[in-house]
């Protein structure tokens, strides 16, 4: 996909522009909704595009566990086999890899972990998880990386980051040295890594900006971290990455920290916390959160949101909301899963409009003043 | 609702007509998607009208215990808090109370039950059915009726049959005596009960067919008996009732059952069967059943019925169904929901076009040929 840059905002780093590929053109600033094993949960192809998603996420890492990469390249890709005609990124792995596992053993030539499903062994190279990519025909790929917890020592960040500069170059040069499996051309992001140390970081970014991937990632945040260091590392890398190229910060968010990190140039985001949250019966508002099971809701027959035209706020009530999470009815999953998905879409269509009247900072301020936050930790 | 019969079959006893009322028309015969809570599993309402569906079932009983049905009175009635635009009939709770529950113990005056929520006790009367249902708004309510279970003595059997009787005149009479809450008009159905002895079957019959309720149900089938006695007692029935006015097999079935009930001259279906199977991953074709979890689909990129034009099978493959089922997630639930239902509108809606050009014996025929059934027993 190639990107490229429309508009710059007036007072902040903000920017918008397009991702242009083989399955579409993909304004920015965009929020990627999460589709881990092949489908974003509860939700069809159709209704995701009447969403407005024009990219979603999926994960390498899942996919090949289950159903394994081998059956979505004989369906003829992860497009085909999900039934989804627009773009797709999938997530490398690593972070499944590091997170989900107690029992991953890395080395400097790959890393060795058990099946979250099974408990079987296996071992993914930089290499590998191209090759897998390429059987899932992704639209852009991730390499592998090793993302550090948070907190974590210098010196672990340190071996992390060297590490994963290795495997990216690694996974360039093979990645550079093969051919797409379903004949569309495929992107390869870097992922910079580095903790919240900036002498790591500084030292990541630049030794993978020489090797001019497809875009760049900033990882190893949204882990824990409070907000203020994750903007901190997040305006750091981006005023190093090249303006030209996108950024992509990883796992990243609550509706605030997209606020501010698109104000500090970020183009791309993805977080399971629109869908994971509506699953539990939480919804957002330009108010903030609201939890749906709550008592109060008990006989309030208003739509989540007066303002919202979602198909859940455009057909029902607080009430009958509250009613089908109290029964366990998955209908309550679907449409508080759409309306947070709507709410997300409609939120970053807002900040890439308020950046092209080159106005993001009073978008920003309207937002924080109208939205209850609370600044403990990011991805809460 | 008024019921119009408008064509009958040749050869079987099989008719068409409509119902229609403040919700609409309902062309029959017609089989009703099972919305206990008042949501049919895992679908919008929207959808539901997509499919085909002008009438809903829903349950007096669950709706009672959770949310309340005077909550949903607050709301509008059922309609307007479940955002249903069509016809809904509401089950009387009769059937819950006397299988969902070990501890009920029955009177003449009504039922004492404890609730499979959080074990309160509770007391439903045929009066205080009617009212419930009135809160609700239905477009058509069931009588409070006792369901005798399969096998049941002849004696157990009588007592039921009478009790449902001096049951069934006093929901008439409460009905008629009081007005609805939501001014649209509802209709009342009487139940006949009888377990399968003809004489307490025609007894049972005689006296509510006296009455002139707007609508007989055939009640206590589907619970456990082999498919040829219900066909026996369906037809015992169906040869009894008044020409004129609207016959309902409660709680059937099988794809096969609803075939035979019409050739009986049955015009209303509801069964969970579609909707629940659906769930656990057991879908119905031209030929039969399959089980999408097998493994033989794991590479099967056909779509689950190749001459099938619903959602699930204009867009997904049986394999990509399958790794859905696999991990676990809802969206193969909404599809194989989504199919099932589908073919069970598609199925009736088939049927009453061969009444209309009076070849339903041929129809009746090509199905059973066609179509991998056993015999064991009614809903499997």
């Amino acid at each position: 996909m190639v990107f490229t840059l429309e508009t710059r905002d007036a007072k902040t780093m903000g920017r918008c522009g397009r991702l242009s590929g083989p399955h579409g053109t993909v304004p920015t600033p965009v929020f990627m909704p999460v589709g881990t094993q092949g489908t974003v949960k509860t939700l069809t192809s159709q209704e995701l595009v009447d969403l407005g998603a024009r990219i979603i996420l999926s994960n390498a890492y899942h996919l090949y566990l289950r159903p394994g990469d081998q059956l979505v390249a004989e369906a003829g890709g992860l497009h085909r086999f999900a039934s989804w005609p627009l773009s797709i990124l999938t997530d490398s792995g690593g972070y499944q890899v590091f997170s989900l596992q107690g029992l991953s053993k890395v080395t400097d030539e790959g890393v060795r972990f058990q099946s979250h499903l099974d408990g079987s062994y296996h071992f993914f190279t930089p290499e590998k998880v191209v090759d897998i990519q390429r059987n899932l025909g992704s639209d852009i790929c991730m390499v592998l990386d090793e993302c550090a917890p948070y907190p974590c020592d210098y010196q672990n960040a340190r071996t992390a980051h060297e590490r994963s500069v290795k495997w990216a170059l690694r996974s360039l040069e093979h990645f550079r040295g093969n051919r797409p499996v379903h004949s569309k051309e495929q992107a390869l992001y870097a992922i910079v890594q580095g903790s919240i140390y900036h002498d790591l970081r500084t030292e990541n970014l630049q030794t993978l900006v020489e090797k001019k991937f497809d875009g760049y990632a900033i990882g190893g945040l949204a882990v824990g971290e409070p907000a203020d260091i994750m903007a901190e590392i997040t305006e750091l890398c981006t005023r190093q990455l090249p303006e030209e190229l996108p950024r992509y910060l990883m796992g990243v968010g609550r509706p605030e920290d997209l606020v501010t990190a698109i104000s500090l140039g970020v183009d791309m985001f993805d977080c399971v916390i629109p869908t994971r949250n509506g699953r539990n019966g939480t919804v957002y508002t330009s108010e903030g959160k609201m939890v749906l099971k709550n008592r109060r809701y008990e006989s309030d027959f208003d739509p989540i949101d007066r303002n919202c035209s979602c198909p859940a706020c455009r057909h029902y009530s607080r009430s009958y909301l509250r009613h089908l999470f109290q029964a366990g009815e998955i209908l309550a999953m679907r449409l508080a899963t759409l309306h947070n998905l709507y709410f997300y879409m409609d939120l970053v269509g807002r900040a890439r409009q308020a950046i092209q009247r080159k106005k993001y900072d009073a978008f920003m301020r309207q937002f924080f003043t109208d939205y209850q936050t609370n600044n403990k930790s990011a991805n809460e």
